[in-house]
């Protein structure tokens, strides 16, 4: 299967000197790329959503201590460690919930410290290395999920998580690629995603780049689409898989999943095992990033609702691993995870 | 209880020669009235949104049979009835699923019938008196409502029934109102209601009108705010309840209801008898209006989604009675609705 002929969309490109970011905030009205050149510039990008996408954002993270190394002069990478820790400390802090940021940064700065005086080729490699493993994961992941979808599957997928939300192909989203190369799907449905709209901005935008029809419904109306009988998955990312099998992902996913579970709609969770945190016991350990209640008050700079309006605005919601019918990694596919399969399959992984 | 006091916004005023209508599309940025003087104005109104609300479409719908009357010359009701069949035809029709316009266009068309040469003043009575018993079952609702929430009560309302959606006071958010002003409501949240907005735009506007503080979050944020243990109630207005209980109201509704019952958070649905349609044996009965994709794929006339983008958007959904807590309604008050208690309560209630 040649899963790149449907997956044109890049959000992090490195040219060897510089990071360029599709800027997600201005799609798809306008298809802009930030450069950045030092750590405070990615941190400032992950900041603001211009990127974003649990895997993507890890991803910028390794290129980010990329950058942050390059004006330092030492004979080892210790060295070079020292001399950027506050950087990397930015770097990790810029967004709390997603745990491949951290786990990006976390291994940069592993593997900085086994290096020498060839230190400058060798993280570089590695930033490069940890963005292919990544488009690796997605397509076996594609592969893997679309297998595990019956018949014609009319599937939902929420927020986006395709090629802009990681290195390539998508996690989630590319379980929907694959199955509709495969001709395992039927119909495509997303949910608009509010507050930041990464449903209706993104997805159907991405989808679209890649010739795939899809129908947008708002978030609420999954529930209403299940009752009537019309859906048989919903498929969605993971911003962190815990060490029982809750999920933390983008706020919505529980309702659907609390929804998919009344009528019979399995639910599966597409993320690669860089997102496994068996250090976090549970969905409750999480702490949940709250964002500005302008993000509801105001659409696209336009004020909506009354000016002295206040929200409540956390970014994720908990699904726990008792709603979810298939934990889809690259390396394992858990059927209704829990705590003993996690940590049978996870155990060993290396999240410190 | 003087409930007059925390409500200072009327959706609708008659003025003896046209029908003011408040203008909702441009609510909070501009206060601005359609001044409606004829029959197609008011459809026209009532289509496009200007007015929405179960309640105030039907009292809009009323008037609007006061305005198509008023050039006829003739020296009997049945006579008026038989020229302006047409219009009030185009008015009952200008939204299908809330019983309300065609309860009320009935009404009219029952009360002209029986009017002799004096159907001049008496239609237009009768248009002053649903608009009189739709504030005053109102204000009925609100307090009987209040009672039935338990003590210090966090509560989530969805879309806008307050004063704009009625003649006043409002259904769901009376019983807020009342609430509020008995001192048994602790903290009020407001779904914003994709895609239309009602929530963010209308009922936080509304309530601060009244001083009262209300926190706005996205649709699909009730769930995880209910497996936080952050809400009691969830308290929606209705456009139809069928014979055995059954309600449609807006997209989300059927969401809520089921994340409330997954968490032990009671259903309210607050509603006036003019809502009970027992013509109409169950949810998948009703006709559920389908609107524009523009609705989801623009905000405020700015384009959020790709240009191809398609959307399937339905305004309602059906939370099926078992879902429902209370339902309140001027006349009584129904502890888990089904088929044989609204017969024995509605089975009189005509709706020919």
């Amino acid at each position: 299967m040649e899963f790149e002929r449907i997956d044109r969309v890049r959000p992090l490109q490195w040219n060897g000197d510089n990071l360029q970011i599709l800027d997600q905030r201005l799609l798809p009205q306008r298809i802009q790329h930030l450069v950045c050149s030092n750590a405070a510039e990615v941190a400032e990008a992950i900041k603001v959503l211009a990127v974003r996408g649990a895997p993507a954002i890890g991803i910028a993270g390794a290129y980010g201590v990329v950058l942050a190394a390059r004006n330092v002069v030492a004979d080892s990478g210790l060295k070079v460690l020292e001399s950027i820790r506050q950087e990397l400390n930015m770097l990790e802090e810029a967004r709390p919930t997603a745990v491949n940021l951290r786990w990006a940064v976390q291994r940069m700065r592993a593997r900085l410290s086994a290096l020498g005086s060839d230190w400058r080729h060798g993280i570089e490699q590695e930033a490069r290395t940890i963005q292919a493993e990544d488009l690796a994961a997605n397509h076996a992941m594609g592969r893997m999920g679309a297998l595990c979808l019956p018949e014609a599957a009319r599937v939902l997928t929420h927020c986006n998580t395709g090629s802009l939300a990681t290195a390539g192909f998508g996690t989630a989203l590319g379980v929907i690629r694959a199955g509709v190369s495969m001709g395992r799907i039927a119909k495509v449905y997303a949910s608009e995603t509010r507050p930041w709209l990464q449903g209706s901005r993104l997805t159907i935008w991405e989808l679209l780049q890649d010739g795939i029809e899809a129908t947008l419904i708002v978030d609420s109306a999954s529930a209403y689409l299940m009752q009537q009988g019309k859906l048989d998955a919903v498929i969605v990312g993971a911003d962190r898989i815990c060490a029982n099998g809750d999920v933390a992902n983008k706020i919505g996913t529980y309702a659907h999943a609390l929804a998919a579970r009344a009528h019979g709609v399995k639910v599966m969770v597409v993320a690669p095992s860089t997102t496994v945190d068996m250090a976090t016991g549970k969905g409750t350990d999480i702490e949940i990033e709250q964002r500005s209640s302008a993000e509801l008050t105001h659409i696209g700079g336009l004020a909506v609702a009354a000016e002295a309006a206040s929200a409540y605005n956390p970014v994720f919601d908990i699904t726990p691993a008792s709603y979810v019918d298939f934990l889809i990694t690259e390396k394992v596919v858990i059927e209704c995870p829990d705590a003993v399969k996690m940590g049978a399959f996870f155990g060993s992984v290396d999240n410190t």
